[in-house]
């Protein structure tokens, strides 16, 4: 009945990333850009992934930095804020999701939006400097221009990576076409998820790559 | 600095679910197995995911009826918990994930093997009926295995979706090809997650395409 396999996360991570870097083309990016995609692409089982990952040069320092100096984190899904793994954050960070506050749902419904989009509209007095998690809804990336055009809150830097057929692959490209200069790391395209977010948070709270894991094997 | 998106969760999913079809080979599967593909495929953002679904013909009829008869539903990691739509299950169904218990931590440490194997164990009282969701480690499923032939108890359903690139695709054939002869829904290779796991049972879970939502937008 048995199966052979490796039983220790140590073994796992070290093959798994031994894999990665062997199959994916990196060259592209720098340093710390690379160490977020190669744990994307294993958070997506994919190395493909790398291919449609757009960034600022900077996103990484920035993101970094301003965990390191206390900024919270602003998620708009259940999951992505689930993923963090706080423990690994460098200033005991906030890792703040509004999805399921009963007061949203209240809100989205009587301005007839989406409820992600009420939940973003929650972020605004946090937003200035924050770290920015999506890994969800389209309309989250998509209302989150809005608001930093109209408050002028600017976030320290925006992992952007909703998925869908729906507005996901515009959504991300309006990030970066944006005139609002945002930092960012998104995935073009319909792919992208709530694992691959939590993954490049993690990475970009941490430098230990065995240790900081999105996953919990 | 605005740009034109739909803006409701109804209209969104309306014209998701459109595109999912007409984009997405779905002969081959019975109708309660294409609804869960469709939300896997949606929770994706690739219809290729598809391609690589393998199932029994009768595990979404098996999972229902668990659930309806009051079944838990054994998770191995805290994204999938947290994703799964309590308000959507039928019965008030348990959703079980011991991967955070510190005392799974030291079992682990203690016994030399992965926190998620040490979890699956925890599962043992539990698992006669059950539906199982993994969607994040490979050893969860092989050690599954494992403890279904140990044990006898025999889980009413499996969604097997663990991603990775050391053991995933592996540990998914192991399920296929096992003797036990479980009811199962799995993605084969190294792609998969908990997105597509949370997408399967949700849909699973309850019959309203349009409101059963794996998403929170």
């Amino acid at each position: 009945m048995s199966n052979p396999y490796l039983r220790t996360g140590s073994e796992i991570y070290e093959e798994s990333f031994r894999i990665i870097r062997a199959e994916t083309d990196l060259t592209r990016f720098p340093a710390d850009v690379s160490r977020a995609v190669v744990r994307m692409v294993h958070a997506a089982g994919d190395p493909s992934i790398a291919d449609d990952v757009a960034f600022t040069p900077g996103v990484v320092a920035a993101a970094n930095a301003a965990l390191r100096a206390g900024a919270p984190i602003l998620c708009d899904s259940s999951m992505v804020a689930t993923g963090i793994i706080s423990s690994r954050l460098p200033a005991r960070n906030e890792v703040i999701c509004h999805i399921k506050d009963e007061a949203i749902a209240r809100d989205a419904a009587y301005r007839g939006i989406t409820k992600t989009m009420a939940a973003v509209d929650a972020w605004a007095p946090r937003l200035d400097g924050a770290v920015v998690a999506i890994g969800n809804a389209p309309t989250a990336l998509f209302r989150l221009l809005e608001v930093v055009a109209e408050t002028g809150a600017r976030p320290a830097a925006v992992i952007g990576i909703p998925v869908g057929f729906v507005g996901a692959a515009e959504s991300k490209e309006a990030l970066i076409g944006s005139p609002l200069a945002l930092e960012y790391l998104v995935v073009r395209g319909r792919r992208g998820g709530s694992a691959m977010t939590v993954a490049a948070v993690n990475a970009i709270a941490s430098t230990d790559e065995l240790t900081n894991t999105s996953r919990q094997d």
